[in-house]
């Protein structure tokens, strides 16, 4: 079993490794790719030092699966490669989400989609995976009409770059010198903006209609509505969510907790507010504050945290290996 | 014209201060409260000295104007001696807002109430002050059946102490020391917590429970339905909002947007996002991406930002003072 990981140097690309490691999956060979000013550097996983390599068609060559942590631009550059290879390419980017054909998949929620694929599986938007983790239990209970979701973002969604800075931000502030963004448009340190992705016509962010897009996909729900307001905080890792979802009929906020306790992944919280600090470096949605939505009385009221480098992109992706593997003959 | 401030050397009490100057309130005389051991600190309005002293009917006497900057226990307490004194008590506290004959007052949305007082006046809580600036130039357009908001609240709505907290704790990280915190129920630097106010019975705080309380006295709409989720995010000042609300009939995003620019005290960012730190140490209310609620055809989404320590609380309170001056006989 050889597997590939296509950016492997960033912060997702070196989650996988790691999530590959705890996760035990049986792999026999890692190859680890990157940009040219990367190669050489070395990555470990298993106890194994992997020396990061240029992904060309030979080394792509006599894999079974390539993971994908690039830029959309660079992952339909090496879509036909990973094709013409024969792996199954399970891509973190948003190329090809959208494309009849490709399962778009959060194992919990519609893993068996997975086996339907024909050489593309696509993993989610982070926060949309972290809040279908949240709502999918309730969708059980009753089907889901609306969603309206107000985001609370962590750097990290915006790779190693977002975390640097954040932290170069703080220091610039405590030595009162100046910093000039570059990844966020605008200070984030200390502030919040609302605004990330591209904009689009109806005033919402590309980002903002993820939820929705996604969200019909992932839940098998195609007349799904969803509003999202998608903001950027001072927190360095996992995202938080605060969303009202309202149900076909009424579902009682007891059950939908004893769903959500049940739930593969989910983790519900009933003792304290769960925050993203708690939930930091967790594979588990952190679900909790589960209340009547007091405008309509068909909602409920959930506020959930992910780990948007694991359940929002890496473990998702390890795990949507692990259910081929554990699901194919 | 003789004003008192109570909780004169807090965040809000020092903020009133600069309010009465920068509005140039003709005040012949200011008197500043606080408690015993402040006695004696200095304090500057209009380029006099103010020296803190203990709030005694005798100091109460022969005031015309009382602003209140104290815990809901302090302004009980106080609110006899103001009355016995004459004055009018403009009070920041919840302690009353909900009292029968006690006018809850944005003087921009329904300043007339405040001229049907009985000796006392009650200012908002800051998000629901802000929230309602943003939409009351919407329900002008079409009533407002629900709102449905969520928060990003900065740390001096806890006062001093939550500033001093979140800097503390930043300089703690940086310096890799811990520190234990005291005004906010965990570590508030790079985290998020969806914890403000004293937790119901429903699974709304107190915090949360305001915006429909409030809005529904404050509009004047003794049906508004409000569902919200209140979060501490690690800002220094200025609370955020992202708002849905629904009105009777469709209003178009046009006319919202007209509707906003037109209204005293609102300003429509229509070239970026407004953030908190745009709108830091301002008096207006920064309202942004309206958009069309993509779940119900009658709902407008909205984004602003109001400064808490001034619209939010201390601007608001001596706006209520100037607008009894230009209004009384």
């Amino acid at each position: 079993m050889k597997i590939g990981i296509l950016g492997a140097t960033g912060a997702v690309g070196r989650q996988m490794l790691q999530c590959i490691e705890e996760r035990q999956i049986p792999a026999d060979e890692i190859r680890v790719f990157a940009s040219k000013r990367s190669v050489g550097k070395k990555l470990f996983c298993n106890g194994y030092e992997l020396t990061v390599e240029e992904a060309t068609q030979d080394r792509l060559n006599g894999l079974d699966f390539v993971l994908g942590a690039v830029s959309n631009a660079l992952s339909k550059k090496f879509r036909p490669m990973v094709e013409k290879s024969g792996a199954i390419y399970i891509d973190n980017s948003s190329a090809f989400r959208q494309e009849d054909g490709v399962p778009l998949v959060v194992p919990e929620i519609n893993g068996a989609d997975a086996l339907k694929n024909h050489g593309v599986i696509a993993n989610p938007n982070c926060s949309t995976a972290i809040t279908l983790m949240a709502l999918a239990p309730i969708n059980n209970l009753s089907k889901i009409k609306t969603i309206n979701a107000c985001t609370y973002q962590a750097v990290s969604g915006a790779g190693m770059g977002g975390i640097e800075e954040l932290k170069g931000e703080v220091d610039a502030l405590e030595k009162g010198e100046t910093y000039e963004p570059k990844v966020f448009p605008g200070q984030i340190a200390f502030n919040v903006i609302a605004n990330i992705g591209s904009p689009l016509d109806n005033g919402y962010t590309t980002e903002e209609m993820k939820m929705q897009n996604e969200g019909r996909k992932i839940l098998h729900l195609p007349d799904l509505k969803v509003t999202c307001t998608c903001v950027r905080v001072p927190v360095y890792r996992s995202h938080s969510i605060s969303a009202t979802v309202v149900t076909e009929e009424p579902v009682a906020i007891a059950d939908a907790e004893k769903a959500i306790a049940a739930f593969k992944g989910d983790v519900l919280v009933t003792d304290k507010t769960p925050t993203p600090l708690d939930n930091s470096d967790k594979d588990d949605v952190y679900v909790g504050r589960i209340r009547r939505d007091l405008t309509n009385p068909n909602g409920l009221v959930v506020w959930c945290t992910g780990d948007q480098i694991r359940k929002g992109a890496a473990s998702n992706a390890v795990q949507i290996m692990e259910y081929l593997l554990d699901h194919q003959a």
